[in-house]
């Protein structure tokens, strides 16, 4: 019998972003059951295609992988008869989101009107995201037409939006895919718990979820939770104040704990990053609750992260272009810890695990409209993800997070299916930083105005 | 065969509001069907009481009506064995309510915190409901003991918000009612058609309805008012601006069109009075959509209002302490409009009519959960209320208005049902006049610290 892996083939749309897809590649190639796979790179980008595309090549070598590499701008090239599909492609790149950001900022909306309450993720497209979803869906076309059995692993965001938007409005089978619910683990190490005997369940929407069940040793988890708050929470956040170097390390802040003190459930992962306007007016009030950076989505964290990334891709190039310098010395050949290989491998080699998936409700959490997309537990195998009970957020979250965080997607989705400059200003309205109408109405305008929105502009007039 | 109202028991909590309730008992005595009911007035302020009961017995030997009447401090009293409750009880009344506005109104919330998008109205209590709520539950409750079989009409407000909790809490059947939708006669009068060739809809929820249908001679009705608008608008604005006297004449203002024109559907009655803060940012705004007084919910307008209802009491009390002026002087011998007796005598003599009611959702329009109430025509019978089909509110509607609405009533309900201080500030943390937590913290603490708030404060800690 030959490997599962045996002439399946993978595209990744948006392989471009390197510093994301070559760790995501090492993943496929370490994978037994993937073996004699086929992965075909796709972006519009020639330069990082063929950066990522040298990369997976080397890599294969030095570790005697049996995947192959093909790299294509042409997308129905890359989709047709693929039986997996992953998408990470952010339309027009970090840089149209800043310019973006930067327009409305001008107009007195701090941090750029996409970010509203539990969407302070910096780039997470909502309400501006025409280009994102239109690539999105259009993605989701070809599958339709050229590989309809496929699966679409989307781990571009807005996972939230998009993929309810894909299960509304598409055939393809698709699944949403985020890595954040992995931070939950720094509260079971912060609490030198012993993994093994941690039972723990998350759920609400990508980038909201909470921890809805937390058992340690058959024991409440909350209960340790609560002691550290107040034995231990001073003596870190001094501790962590003093030395934290990265701005995403909030998973314990301050922020959380207020958090999880206003609602009743722990926020996990991205989830701390959200939040009303109480965490986020100003650079001083995001440091008061996310310590020295302000965490990742003030002006001063977003600009270490984007120059992190900017960083992690000239190694990648420098290592790539030195061609003595064994490639596994910058990715070590270790699982990157991401769902989306795992599952791939679930799925085309019936292996049964549970991941932590975004897809349609259907009644798992109540109070949540069927064809909204919840991020939940769900068993994947051969036959696809497998839906079971789940643990829902308690009430406060339901009414106060998930309710409000839900309409600003109903409203995205809207503006996007049925473009007005009507259905953008209205998102203003309901906006705190919104002194008058004249105001919305210049931030609308001087967002259409910018190079590179000629075609939103048209379609939202 | 008797009349079927022979020992028929019909119970009115909040009976003292006489400006209204006169109305009701002329309506009850002018029903042939409703002969030989027994009447039950309650209310606890004895002597409102004492006048309505006083009026309504005089009334009935002007017009020889066969009705009795009873007034009563207790309301087990009036509840028990009740065909019919009507409750239109105001808890704490207006002078109250002006108390609370004028309290977070000092802390920079023009016209109250419980005035926010798409509830403007000045006497709607939502999220510092906690003794209208309550008010309304302790009389289901006595309702559910002592008159388990007796049909629960609800006309207080806030109708959208008591008609959902009632619907899911309480085992009492129960129908909410407004007349808001009769201003859409408004409309048909100013465009001078045959009111008998209209085939008219509306639906959404209490005081957010918008005109689903308009037929008029088997026409589009929608191609008149768009006429209307282009050629006579000006004309009539001109003059209404001018000669109005009425600040609740707003059926056909600025507002309503603009309204239109943004959401694609005509707004009726109360609905006018809601929208975005674009229509009510301060008095300058509200007259500019709303003309000379700023509509009714402005500073003045509202005043005008409370004014007249004052000079109306007095009307009434003048009448009814001058033992030889007829009362059919005060309020001819004529059906008043309002809803709530024609339906009494649907159920009670089995008269079947179409009417405009609020009722548990249950898939009458799509994207609205099945537990919310929703103002959609039905039919009523002498089985009770028959769901009927329902021309539900396109996109822009449902997306724009009712779901941030709905939010507003989830939050207000889940405050009285899990009240804490932080339910309240969460309100807050959405409200666009909100600069900063400390404002946020200060209103709440002002409203709670209000005398007669006490057990609130208690409950809200």
């Amino acid at each position: 019998m030959g490997s599962p892996g045996k002439s399946l083939k993978i595209s990744i749309i948006g392989a471009g972003s390197a510093v994301w897809s070559t760790r995501i590649l090492v993943d496929i190639m370490l994978k037994k059951n993937l073996q004699g796979a086929k992965v075909y790179l796709m972006d519009i980008d020639e330069d990082r295609l063929k950066l990522v595309y040298l990369f997976a090549k080397r890599y294969a070598s030095e570790i005697h992988a049996d995947v192959e590499f093909h790299a294509t701008t042409d997308r129905i090239e890359a989709i047709r008869d693929s039986a997996f599909v992953i998408n990470s492609a952010m339309a027009k790149g970090h840089r149209y989101y800043e310019m973006m950001r930067e327009a409305t900022e001008r107009k007195g909306y701090y941090r750029g009107i996409n970010s509203v309450e539990w969407n302070m993720v910096s780039d997470y497209h909502t309400i501006w995201g025409y280009y994102q979803f239109k690539l999105a869906v259009s993605i989701a076309r070809d599958i339709e037409e050229y590989a309809p059995d496929a699966w679409l692993i989307n781990v571009a965001n807005p996972v939230f939006e998009l993929t309810t938007l894909l299960s509304r409005i598409t055939k393809v089978k698709n699944i949403g895919i985020c890595h954040g619910h992995m931070e939950f683990w720094n509260i079971v190490r912060e609490l030198r718990l012993d993994p093994s005997k941690v039972e723990a369940e998350m759920s609400g929407f990508n980038h909201v979820i909470w921890l809805t069940r937390f058992k340690y040793d058959g024991l409440d988890g909350y209960e340790l939770i609560d002691k550290w708050i107040k034995e231990e929470a001073e003596k870190y956040w001094r501790k962590w104040w003093a030395t934290t170097s990265n701005p995403f390390d909030i998973q314990l802040s301050p922020a959380a704990v207020d958090m999880y003190l206003k609602y009743g459930m722990f926020p996990i992962g991205d989830t701390v990053r959200g939040g009303t306007w109480k965490y986020h007016w100003n650079l001083e009030t995001k440091k008061k609750w996310y310590g020295p950076y302000g965490g990742p989505d003030s002006e001063v964290g977003w600009a270490l992260y984007t120059t992190y990334l900017a960083y992690q891709m000239e190694m990648i190039k420098g290592f790539v272009q030195a061609e003595s310098a064994p490639l596994t010395m910058l990715i070590p050949p270790k699982p990157s810890g991401e769902q989306v290989i795992d599952i791939t491998e679930s799925i085309a080699a019936d292996v049964l695990r549970k991941y932590q998936v975004n897809i349609l409700n259907n009644g798992l959490i109540p109070g949540i409209p069927d064809n909204v997309a919840v991020e939940v537990p769900a068993v994947i195998d051969g036959q696809g993800v497998r839906r079971i009970s789940v643990t829902p957020p308690n009430n406060r979250v339901l009414k106060h997070v998930l309710l409000p965080r839900m309409m600003r997607m109903e409203w995205a989705l809207h503006a996007f299916l049925e473009p007005s400059k009507d259905a953008l200003l209205e998102w203003l309205m309901y906006d705190v930083r919104t002194r008058s109408v004249s105001q919305a109405e210049e931030a609308i305008d001087a967002m259409l105005k910018l190079p590179g929105n000629e075609e939103m502009a048209e379609v939202f007039k």
